[in-house]
């Protein structure tokens, strides 16, 4: 179970946590990294699967928020046209993404030969942070084979902090990363999850605000907030896309509790996908049944979206150690602080 | 069964028409006009009823576009938000939309006294073009009794031409207003309707296109596109929002078709709901049941918009007879351009 | 100055005010109210007007923002648009919308005769929440002569609490209404101010955070998030309509501060203008000069939008006093909790 | 000057052309194409400048629009954020998007070493249609020396029809490909442009309208509207983002002239720039001063996008030869059509 803010007794809200307080609470989403760390270079990919099936023959509801769009993602103009995910989501760098999206397409044309064929193409759901600041984005360094082995590597096991994508992020100053957290909801007597995985890389030092009200400064040269951040939501609540939208337009404002303003030079990006419903590519009827959420009663998936994005970055700030990057530069860690002013 | 185009040989596009090639071909769906002759007032009020029961109780699917937003409607930021349509949809000049709004409200709380109390508030839904040209809108003629006297007018027959909100309008120098038109599909095996009504104020003389190339120009002096066009878009087809919304943004094209491009001084809006999709207002459990459309049939779909809001416009001008209007300004008929020009 | 927050010690963010921390800081702004308190009524219309000249004839650059859509809001369609603002706004109940948007209407024709006859017409902006907890707000007792009152009352002096169309409102279980604040920036030399003014009638009970992590719990039972809240910016740093509309954008951000997250049943809408572009409704010339905010710049002013916003609610808050409304219920005062609990 | 359609009688609107009929009649933009025909493959990229300096040093206006998202462009969701082109626009098939992203990236990097390192990072733009139906694009043929050769090839003339990424491009059933077209505009005495450059793969076949009414038929099966197209903007009109979005949109009027209903299968996309509008990336003041459009005067700016945009299309058609793709499908030329049936 993710415990990286709660073991300094740091809790987002009031919701109760999925078993793993992970997004891989939600049955069936898989999570997998691939690390590059070598010399200047500290990167690497991420991927998120809502299901280990094919996704394409069988895609999942899925819907975006753009906070702010200084960010360089690619696939969210189809996923909110149709409301669908059909490749996985991989995370990675600014300059990664090309790579990364040549390799979900490539992954997607070995499992259905037909596309691009007798059927369409296919939509690669990319996003990205800069990680200039820790790495040497200029290197390139991210390939198709990086993005392939953080696909095989997908589990339900979601190791945080400087790992996959993560690796060379920064978060208010401090070291960023990945991170997770989750929701557990009863809804018409059964349960559901809503869990949150983010890529943290925002926020100028000296703006983070605790649950408590502390705000932990990493004694660094406080600079204008760059480099963005990923929130992937998922969830197995049944709902439509509109619904889905408003939900994962929540993530914001969990950013935001956290004393982000989604600065001007940051991609603050939320994608959400429900496992709950799910389009069949070869559907041979005209009409198909959803099960849909009340709209009454949304407003607890709101809170869960929110509290569960607010923790993930503290734990993907908890989870990180520190570490010196490109040019030797530092960046602390949250944790150490926390340890030091408990 | 609406022929006001069609009895001049015009046709617009290739799917079959409803019965009555009319938005009222939607089961369930009413229209009422209230019209206001008087001096130099020519407005009015039309309704649009999705159905003819408690519309708050059992709301319907609605969405809408906004091609240009110089416009003052209001409701529509509720209606896509929510995906619900919970008031009869009101069209009148552009000063009649706050007189509009109450009939409306106080409407919804004579039918449902726990309005604002007990339970939430109501979204009123109002439409509107200028019709300044033909009326003197400075007097702001519309009260809140022309609204009653439209909504008590409803039924399933649907007056066109210089009628109700349509009384004072124009259209590509000739004389607009109110005009209806319909296609019918088959789904599944079962038979449906999409139907569009409009509010045609919009085009600058010597624009207009019939879909046979010929340019009827109305001898007026060109002037700026201004005015406006208002489409509402009813179909029994169950789909989600999202999909409402893709179909109700063809309205667009079917404008487009007609040499219009969407001009700076006017408000051109669609709003479409579906009587296929009903909301509980006081839905008990935490999960409902929708039938979708399979989104790889959706194309006839936007067909049938297209081909609706092309046809409800050409039925609008061709159904209004010549009018002099305000300090004794003319708009000839496009019907008698047809006759002269045959 | 607006001290009602911060003489309890609370102060959000780092930026400093302006000379009166109210939206009025901003030369040329004003703010009029009028309160209706008659037996069950408890509610009123506060006007915010960019300048006191003839906004039709010399109109300000606008944007909205809507965070959640569940409101009744007029002219936002229009304001994003076109960029601008041609009525002062009013805030007021959500039935008194229609009675507020005639006023200005006949406002705008009285000081402009030429509106709808030789010109366009006119697009007014009335922005609302639910005052219906503690005010009878079927009697629909908002009427155009409240409007035509505080459109008169309006100076550079803010009332703050239950006052104009706060009269009625409840925030976070406590009494909410108007209030305002203002930050204060350099550039290029010179000095420029954003404020914010809101109508909060937002947050459940129990959710609300100070700025040290406090959670001041009103004691009630805690209810679902209704009743929206509505922030006005106001500024006079020249930008462009896609700057302001960012800017207006980060209102959002200072209410998620406090503890919200958008909930479902309020409409959470910012409108901000620009006092520093204007636009003369009758230019001449095809092109106009403006000067425009270097986009590097604009993170300070995104921290100013959210600071004044986060404040502006915790006046509003600290300057309500507690209320008996509809049914004697009660809404108790934060600023006695703060004394309370200080 | 291209007079592919012109030469068949065909002209779209009133407005006149620029000196080629061509986006390059835009003072300093410049177009390339690289085209790939090897067995099967069929596919190319073409390269549209704003200019031919230092585009992430001196940026221009940009804004996009989105009629249909069924497609898999990059790039946009920064481009409607800040407002501003920093590469050139590639466009090619929609498998060839992340090398065409990646050599962009590169030659961002060339130029300006600073990138990722000492300033941001580069966004760049890559536009694209699914040319499956006449080439293998399961090949992935497209490399990232395609796309420098493509931006080597950069001149003021423009080739049309099967060249560069039009090469394997379907159009109404006949073959599509490159098109192009202008419009002069007078304003404020001077003498300004409008010109686009379209990526043609849309629309079903017997869905085609002449501007004089006639349908051409390729007799081809009629398949549903699948394969998108990319509608490139240019202008030398300095006007703000707002504005510049407004034109672009006009770009959809123009597709549906044609009979395009903005197709479910279609990514329909346009994207303009301004060449009137730069912003220097080092730019040192806090406020920068801009010429904009009057905005009543954007009603022929509106009309010209229209045109050019109906115009481009006709025009790839029109040059397009006939072709055998892919397992030795055939696609009509329209302009031996329009011979036979002239």
């Amino acid at each position: 179970m993710s415990m990286f803010a709660r073991e300094f007794g740091i809790v987002c809200g009031t919701l109760p946590t999925g078993a793993d307080n992970a997004i891989t609470d939600v049955p069936g989403a898989l999570v997998g990294h691939h690390t590059i760390r070598d010399g200047e270079i500290n990167t690497g990919v991420t991927a998120i699967l809502p299901h280990g099936g094919n996704l394409y023959r069988s895609k999942v509801l899925a819907a975006s928020e753009v906070f702010n769009g200084f960010g360089k993602s690619t696939g969210l103009v189809q996923v909110d046209e149709l409301g669908t995910l059909e490749t996985p989501i991989l995370l990675t760098n600014t300059f990664g993404v090309g790579a990364c999206a040549n390799a979900l397409i490539r992954a997607a044309i070995a499992a259905n030969p037909d596309i691009g064929r007798e059927t369409a193409t296919v939509n690669p759901v990319v996003c990205e942070c800069n990680d200039g600041a820790l790495s040497d984005i200029q290197a390139m360094a991210v390939g198709e084979e990086h993005a392939r082995m953080a696909l095989a590597a997908a589990s339900a096991e979601v190791a945080e902090g400087n790992v996959g994508a993560g690796t060379g992020m920064s978060c208010f100053g401090f070291k960023g990363g990945i991170g997770t957290a989750s929701r557990r909801l009863t809804l018409d007597g059964g349960t559901f999850h809503l869990g949150v995985l983010v890529l943290s890389n925002f926020g100028r030092a000296g703006d983070l605000v605790l649950p408590d009200g502390r705000r932990p400064h990493p004694k660094a040269t406080a600079a204008a907030e760059k480099g963005s951040v990923i929130a992937v939501l998922a969830t197995d609540i049944p709902m439509e896309h509109r619904q889905l939208r408003r939900v994962t337009r929540r993530c914001g404002a969990g950013l935001a509790r956290l004393g982000a303003y989604w600065g001007h030079g940051s991609g603050d990006i939320a994608i959400g996908f429900s496992t709950g419903v799910r389009f069949d590519h070869d559907e041979p009827n005209d009409f198909v049944t959803m099960k849909v959420l009340n709209e009454n009663r949304i407003d607890s998936v709101f809170r869960a979206a929110t509290e569960a994005t607010q923790e993930a970055v503290l734990n993907s700030m908890c989870a990180a150690e520190a570490m010196r990057g490109r040019d030797r530069r530092l960046r602390p860690s949250l944790a150490d602080w926390l340890r030091a002013n408990g």
